[in-house]
């Protein structure tokens, strides 16, 4: 068909990980939260009237955008919902990118960036990360209009730290960097505050990992109410609905449960990573929900299809930089110990 | 700031019609339902459980799909889902239109489509309807890459016949054809069956109206496999929430429901029509859920301030073809009563 601009023609699309069913398997493949959404989100939606479900939505979210605002320490006018974090990137690319204005970002990283490149037919400049995942230099001086730096990184789980991206912000002051903290829940620090100091700065959070949110799709914009407004322009009039507004408000204003949840996976997180080491695995500190192993002696493509085989699914990427890389979502403590049997076996299978 | 593209700067977006808080309001501006939805619909939520919103949605909905699909008489492959019928307007002026690729539509017509261009930055070409709300011959040769035609038509309600737009279809057959049915369920007839012979049709349906799922944000495109698999691989992979799919399958399976809600709202749309004939309007027959109504002997935009003081609300636009006139949605017969009632004491008033 010769229906669809050349570029849409050429791009294969995204391609989401596995969504395996069953009630049997192990689902570290997709960085899933291993634990249940605050009951209060339950609650929240026990409590939705079909006069919520019969009219419009709420265009911004305010019930939202107040909880966000305070979480924060910004004003509600930093804020905007959005149909998850895919949302805002291609909202982001669409608004400041074109077949002029580059869109640039490091690598390896999210595999949702070029797609949205190719989508809106503008260049991707990819610059490599060095083997530790440092922020590279030439990022600042790339002539791309829009920046996005996913930090923690994807799939790496590596950080860079805030004072290194306010020197980047200020480098690229006449352009815009998206900073995607779709993992910040499990960082230790994050690049919020950046948005008091810096016009051309937004960050971009999701509800699908730390709040165990990803059926529901919600993310949200933090940025200046100017940038803000501007975005708010090209996003559909009703991007987020009645529902996910309401329950994305209730799992964010808990913040015993969130806490509590973060703690639990930052503590089985450390645990996996020494008994990766232990085990026959090059694993760097992680500061997301997720780690990065590679094994010393065997094919990862191999250790994947086994893990498979025994109904345990990891996430494996064909991408330069990650060849002999599995990336492991951080699941239950008893999932991550069966994982580890299953390595245990199947690394002894394969030497 | 200079951060956006130039064509976002310029556009000031689309503006939602009012959505004025408080409970002695009679809200008759946005096409709401006046009923609530299926009962069907608060029992889906009540089941949703926490781990439909610990995991990622099915990316392509497949259990709203395969409702859809029996409900149309086609295959699930026929069918794609998004977030409100909003998401698939943007999403087919992304795909097929750029700036050697023009848009075009017939006006006056749903106010989104010149926002929508003014974001790709490609060519909006507005064909002007007759005062009868023809079809306008060119529109079959306007050299876009994409035709939208609203049908039936907002605001004017007006219907164009199937055989009609069978005949545009096949005239514009190197280009698409996308027939915006957000109304249909209140027509006697529907252009579903065209893209069994036609390539190049797509039919966006949404739940909003004929369901009363304005809150939900749900709507889908029916069209062939080629050209829903050319969409799919442009949208968000996961453009539609976990809760959101099984609402909206509910709803749609709920025929009888359906059927008597629709039977409801046609008439007392009669109604209201002869009431305003009756009193001091022109309004044309109306094949959606709003009438349209031209007073004879006052200003549209003065009715609409007092009717406004009286805590009703209609929707009045500033737009060549509709300078002075009302669209005024169908509501409860009560909510109709009390609107004639108002109208009556203003067109006393301002004689």
């Amino acid at each position: 068909m010769g229906y669809f601009r050349k570029n849409i023609e050429q791009i294969s699309g995204y391609q989401p990980g596995l969504q395996p069913a069953g009630v049997d398997i192990i689902k570290l493949n997709t960085n899933e939260n291993p634990y249940p959404p605050s009951p209060k989100v339950m609650r929240a939606l026990n409590e939705i009237r079909p006069e919520q479900l019969r009219r419009y939505p709420d265009p911004v979210g305010d019930v939202f955008r107040r909880v966000a605002a305070e979480v924060n320490a910004v004003e509600p006018e930093y804020i905007m919902c959005c149909n998850g974090g895919d949302e805002l990137l291609s909202l982001a690319v669409r608004v400041f990118c074109d077949e002029k204005r580059p869109l640039a970002y490091p690598v390896p990283t999210y595999s949702l960036y070029p797609v949205l490149a190719g989508l809106q037919n503008c260049k991707a400049i990819e610059v490599p990360f060095d083997d530790e995942f440092n922020l590279p230099a030439r990022l600042a001086n790339t002539g791309a209009n829009l920046t996005i730096l996913c930090n923690p990184n994807a799939p790496s789980g590596t950080f860079i730290s805030v004072s290194e991206i306010a020197s980047l912000a200020d480098e690229l002051k006449e352009t815009v960097l998206l900073i995607d903290e779709a993992y910040a829940d499990f960082a230790e620090d994050n690049c919020v505050n950046l948005v008091r100091d810096f016009d051309n700065v937004i960050i971009l959070r999701s509800m699908s990992k730390g709040y165990s949110l990803a059926g529901l799709r919600f993310g949200y914009a933090v940025a200046k109410p100017d940038m803000i407004n501007g975005l708010v322009k090209a996003k559909d009039s009703y991007n987020v609905d009645a529902i996910s507004i309401a329950a994305a408000a209730a799992a964010l204003k808990d913040r015993k449960y969130f806490t509590e949840n973060i703690r639990k996976i930052k503590e089985s997180r450390q645990n996996l990573i020494e008994q990766l080491r232990g085990m026959d695995f090059a694993v760097p500190d992680s500061f997301a929900n997720f780690v990065i192993a590679e094994s010393k002696s065997c094919q990862a493509a191999d250790i994947y299809e086994r893990l498979v085989q025994r109904c345990i699914y990891v996430r494996y990427f064909k991408l330069p930089g990650l060849e002999n890389k599995l990336r492991i979502t951080v699941g239950t403590d008893e999932q991550n110990r069966q994982l580890m049997l299953a390595l245990k076996e199947i690394l002894q299978d394969i030497k």
